[in-house]
Order: structure tokens, then sequence, then C-alpha cells
């Protein structure tokens, strides 16, 4: 198999604008994410990452053609993605490039626009527990990951999180002011597969979990399609029905 | 609209040899789950009980075909249940009999035939504080019900709840302990919809809880077809096409 | 209850262009479509009309606040919606308004914004014989539809259908071709209800089919939240955890 | 990866009851299906037979220790598989065994126990042309077979089927009588997966044909997990919260 191209993708604000996180992630949200891909994936993936101050927000149409799966992280800076780059990042996706969406990506134009929903969920940021419960033990996506996952401080989500019906519910996690939130959801859009997980703020080190990166790694396997050209879905004007039959 | 045909039915066994338990209901876990419903539906539902002590369980070939909405609560007698009885049952709602499966009743005969899986998961009583959460929020059967609803205290139901894929979530519980539970879901059964809910354990006063009693009054609607026989789908043997085409 | 009140678009172009189409739909394509749910469902619905070629398309915040099931029919004219009708539209689904599209609004913008894929499907136009069919026999979309429901001449729709998995997958169609398509199938997005359904070309008089109107009729009462104002899924910044446990 | 361990499972009664079909199948149905799987799967299976006739209807419990996909051909001897035998398949199923149900095996005992239903469906037996397209492009199973695939004479299999909602519907096929059917379905039960495909009747030479055999070999190894023991899921008491908060 052929290892799948990985491109890790962060808006890379608070990394400039909170000393904390960059205390936290002294390599950016992005870096410490591709790290974990990096360590859990060897031989089997190639990690890049690409920011949105890079030009095109570093997804050009070329990198996007060679991205098996793209993994998102934004939060501040959603408005600010370009339209261009919005519509070409949902055509890959619609084309076949798997894609990953965290934490607050959610709220992300890609993300809404190819769910068609406010994406909206309910919120508080008060270091609760959060534990991590898998309703589909042996999907691929929780292959070798030790459950519950228990994050001791991190921010709260809850429903409802207004998303279509997932194909499949991977992840339930509960919080401590007695919170539940769909934590881990994958849908098919077009040829492509998307897998959201919400668990990573970055006013916590959660991407050092190392089951949080294990979770991140079998998600970005499990949506790729790997070395496969991306072309969306087109209308075909069918063949009359006798060059069908003699098919 | 024609009311809706309720029929409660109830093992009776706490009843017969926990003192506790009939303190908490003394009419029964039936009586008090009957007596929720009529109260919440009024003219648009009959409601009557039978318990497991009664000649065939109290589920009749003619009861049944004379019920649109079967609730079912049992826990320790589910294997006394005769096979006679379960086929009956199950045959009736894949005929089109609603179902509303409550608490334990996940290990009765009759759900775990029409699910086809073990129906197992992690349990322990020991008072912790449940929020039930909805997924769903204009489902019919949230209709009305104030949300989360928090019981103080009760048994904790705990994922993996070894169920296939529902065809709808409706309700999500966490627990103080920081479990999840899928504590409302709906499933199609041939002709017959099903609707479990976890809340209800014999040691708690669930079922006085106003809103718990709304949510079963609702599923106990949304699960009817009411006045509709109930007939199984049967394989059919198809006319020749000319005669389809012609119709 | 009260009534379902229907507002019935259409783009309204061919009756403009097409003297065989106005030969065929006298009243337009939304006259034929009002008149029969009118038929079917007489007092439980009142049904307008409104068209492209009318200010804001007929579609303005009064008329959209005041529907409970929007009916869509466009064929040629979709890009010629206008961006703040189709963010209108799809903003009331995301409220709670039910949405029908028919036939080739499966292209339509605001059917396309709401599902998030390419919508593309394959086609011809031969006058196919369709047979419709169901597989969900007791779902209220199809209470009192006679089925197989044949169409002696349609245009032929055919799989890949590049739409996200339905919530329920209601009709199945053939085509004499040998071709299949998801031809009745739902959805939620938001507070919304929406179904498709694809029988319905403007080159054959598939509106004035009894069956047709007859499904249609249950669609619009089934995506329908009768006199519920329409507000989309909103962020909730939640009250500490203390306030939540004492509600 | 291990190869993929492969039970072909056979009632073998046709073979010995009806020359046409010994003429068709000389080495069995069972040795046709197990034929084309090493043909296409090659070093990446493993696959033996077992038959109706043999001791346990060799089905020991020692090899569906050792099967990772069992395939289900049965027709006429249904209710002469032992109930110990069904049993202990469904067991080995909920325990993470893949099962692949083949036509007429919609009527076995352990794929109607799995899925609860009667599993009825409509059928005619005219040599019917069937067109067999896919509403998943990109799912596992299509990959790398050439569609439609037209059966130029097979059994009419039609709607309604009587199975649960399916996790994931993959082939819909239509016949020239006008009928649809959903030939090719998935679903979860347990800890396995289970991949239900209808062509393949034992009076058409369809287990010859080589985008048959390809759909089967992907069917057969998408439901496996190569190596894994059976364990079907189980009843949890939990630990106390401290326990579960500390790890």
């Amino acid at each position: 198999m052929n290892a799948t191209r990985i491109t890790v993708w962060n808006e890379n604000w608070h990394e400039q604008n909170d000393p904390d996180v960059l205390t936290r992630y002294p390599d950016g949200i992005h870096g410490a994410i591709a790290r974990g891909l990096a360590g859990h994936l060897g031989a089997a993936a190639t990690v890049r990452t690409a920011t949105q101050d890079q030009p095109e927000h570093g997804l050009t149409e070329e990198i996007l053609a060679a991205t098996d799966t793209l993994v998102w992280w934004g939060h501040m800076r959603h408005e600010a993605v370009a339209d261009e780059v919005v519509g070409r990042v949902v055509e890959h996706v619609l084309g076949g490039m798997g894609l990953v969406v965290l934490h607050s990506g959610h709220f992300s134009r890609p993300f809404r626009r190819l769910l068609g929903t406010t994406c909206s969920l309910g919120w508080r940021n008060d270091a609760a527990r959060e534990h991590v419960w898998t309703v589909s033990p042996r999907h691929p996506i929780v292959d070798g990951v030790d459950l519950p996952i228990v994050l001791d401080q991190h921010e709260t989500y809850s429903e409802f999180f207004d998303i279509p019906a997932p194909d499949e519910t991977i992840f339930l996690s509960s919080f401590s002011g007695g919170e539940v939130f769909r934590s881990g959801v994958t849908f098919t859009r077009g040829h492509g597969r998307i897998f959201y997980f919400s668990p990573g703020d970055e006013a916590y080190p959660i991407y050092h979990h190392p089951e949080i990166q294990k979770v991140i790694a079998n998600g970005a396997q499990w949506v790729a399609q790997e070395g496969r050209p991306h072309h969306a879905p087109a209308v075909v004007h069918l063949a009359e029905p006798e060059a069908a039959a003699a098919s």
C-alpha cells in the first residue's frame, strides 16, 4: 500500500497572539498534530503542514491534488479563509480527498459547506473533565485506542450539535458538568470521507495525549484513498439502452 | 384519530418480593407507568395493564390484536417468559404493533429476538446523577419535554450497549461517574416501530417524574399505528410482468 | 391540528417558452401541483403558489415565515435564483420549515446548499417506463399510495445520485432501460425536514397522476411543523454546571 | 496483513438432487464460489469449504474459531440446520466473525436470527435480465468492479425486502419485469460485519461471472477481522467511578 499523504492545516493564529499557546505548542498546534501522526504512522504516512498565513493559505491546487488526507484546525479566523480556497477544498473532498476536522473546526467554512447545517453547539470553557467513549468498538478508527480516554481538563462541548445524521457515530463524550457530545462522527460527501473529532482546544495540551494522537492517526488513514486522483461526481448523459444492454 | 390502545406489561416480581419497591410503587411499576400515560394522553389513549403472573402472561392473541402499543418492563424474570408468548409478541411487532421497551427490558426476550444482538451493556447501581439530553430536538418523542432531564439518583447504564445501529438516536445520557449511554433509540422491525428508553429502575421513583412520563407518552404514540391490523411481511410470488405493467 | 400552510414554487420558465408544456399544464406546473395538493388535503391544508418571475421570486421573509412547507420545482433557471433568496430559504429550512424538492430541483441552489454535495445523476429523456416501489411500506409518505406506481413514459434518472446518505429511503425506481434511482429520500437539516421526490418532468403529465399527487400531499404534510416559528439552531454558551444541576 | 481465512458453506442439496445444477457447478456451488475467491484473492486468502451433510454441518467450534469470514449458501434445507449450529454461527458473528450471505440465504436461520425480521421478499423465476448498480461508488466492496453488472438471465427478487435498515446500501438491482431490489447491503451485529448479496441462483451460472466473483471476494475481505479471536459483547459491571477517573 502507498503511504498516506497527509497535510495538517492550521489557522496559526493563537500561536502568534497568545504566548501560553506557544508555550504549550512550541511548533504550533499543526506541529504537534503532525508529530503525533508521524510518530504513530511512521513509514505508512508522509506528513506536511500548511498554515493560513501562507500564500493561498498553503492549500494550492498542487498541494491538494497531492494530499490523501487534509487535517483541519481553525478557531478565530474561519471567515478570513478565502472563498477560492474554501471552494477548492470542498471540490477535492467531493472528489475523494479525506478530511479530518478537529475541535473548533466544526465552524470552519469547508465543514459547514459540506454538511449544509449551522454546526452550532453548546460550550463552556472551565476545565471540565471529559470522558471519551466509543459506541463502535470495532471501527478502524478505534483500533488500538484505550478507552475511555479521560481528559482531566478540557473545554466542554455539548448537544445539541447541529449536524446531519452522521454515517457513523464513533465517539461520545461526557463532561463533569453533566453534558454529552457526539465527539467523533463520520460523513461521506461525494467521493470523500470526513471524520470530525472534537477533542483539542488550544488552551489544553490535548494533542500531546497519546490516545488522542492515535485516534487522529487512525482517522487520517480511514478517510484516505491513497494515491487516487480526486474527481467529484458529475452528470452523466446515459447511453441508449441498447448500448447499456450490450455492455 | 382513534385513541391509542396501550397495554403496559410488567413482570411484577419486585413488587411481590421487595417491600421497598411496593412502597415506591404501590400500584406496581405498571400501575405507575399506566397512570403517567393516562395523565399525559387523556382521551387520546386507552391504557390497560398486564403482568407476567397472569395466564399467558396477560398477553393473549386477543389482547395483542387489540393493542396498538405494548410497553414492556422486566428485569428478574426474563427467562421465565414462555416461548409461545415471546413468539407472539415478536410476530405482532413485525405485523405493526408498536413496542416501547423500558430500562432492564433491554435484556427481555422479545427485544433481543427483534434486535438480534446480545443487548449487553455496562452498569453500576450507586445512585449516580443522570442527565438526559437529546440529539434530535424536533423528533415527536421530544415534543414538550424540558431538557436536559436531571435524575438526581439513578442506576448507571454505560456503553458499549450492544445494539444494531438505531434508526434514530433520540436521547443520550451522561452519569456523574463519567459514563455515557444511548438512552433513547428507535428501530423499525418488519412493519413495527420500537422505542427503547433506559430511565426507570425499580430502586428509584423515576416513573413518577413528569418529564419521564411525557417521554414515555410521546413514545407510546409515536410507535403506534392506531387501529391497523397486524400482519407481518410475507413472501410474495410476483405476478407475470405483463400483469404488473397493466396495473 | 392547524392546516398545513403550503407554498408551491415554480421557476415558471417552460410555461413561458414551450407551448407544449402550457398545453399539458395550462395553469403552470405549480398550478397542477397546487391543485393536486388541494384535492388530496382539502381543509387540512392551505395552498398558495409563488414563481421566480415575481418580486423576490415570490419568497419574501413574510411569506416564508407563514409557510410550513415549501414545494420547489425548477429546471432551467437555477442559477438565476438570487443569493439572498437562496440564503433565506436555507435559513427557514434550518429553522424548521419543511421542504419538498421535485424532479430537476435536485440541482436547485437551496437543495445543493442544504446537502453539500453535487447532487449530480445520470439521465436520458426517451420516454422510458418507470416503476416506483417502496422500501418503507409503513412510512407516512406511503400511506394510501397504491404501489408500484407505473409511469408509462418518463425521463430516466439513474444512479449514481450524488447525495449524502438519506435519513430514510422511501422510494426506489426502475426504468425500462435497466436503470435504478433512489426516487424518494428524506433528510433532516437543522430543525427542518426535506423530502426529495424525482417523478415529474415538464414533458410528461406526471403531476396529473393521482398516486403521484398523493405522494406529494403526504410528503408536504410529513415535512411540516404546522404553525411553529422558524428558528435555526444557534450557539449556546452553557450556564455554569451548578445552575444546570439545579434545573 | 494475515491472509483472510474464508470458509464457504453450502447446503449442497441441489447438487445431489438436480442434474442440471451439477452440470452447471460440477464442484458444487461451494466449489465455484471457492474457486472464484481463490482466483481473485490469491495469497491474500485461504479458502476451504463445508457442507450441510458433514458432521455438525462442517461448522465445528474449531472451524468457526479459525474462520475470519463465513460465506453462506442455502435454499431448500434451511430448517434442517441444527439449532446448535445456528447458535454457534450467530455467537461467532456477534464475536467478530464476518458473514457473507448469498441469494436465498436471506431465509437462512443465522441470517434471520441476526436481523430479527422475516427477511421475506417478492420473487419470480423467469430468466429476467438484472442490472446491478451501486449507490456507494467508493465502498471497498465496489472496488475494481465494472458496473452495472448485467446478468442476462436471473431469478427476480423484489421489494419489499423485510430487513432492518442496512448500515449501508451498496447495490441496487433492477429487473426487466420492472422490479427493484436492494441487492447488496451491510449490517453490523455485535462485533461482526455482515454482507448480503443477492445474485446467485442455482439455475443460472452466476458464480462463474467474474464481476460477481469480484464482489464476493471484496465482501469476504471487507467483513473479515483477520486473526482476531471471536468474543461477543458481554455485560460489564462497572468499576467504581474513582477507579475510572484514575485510569
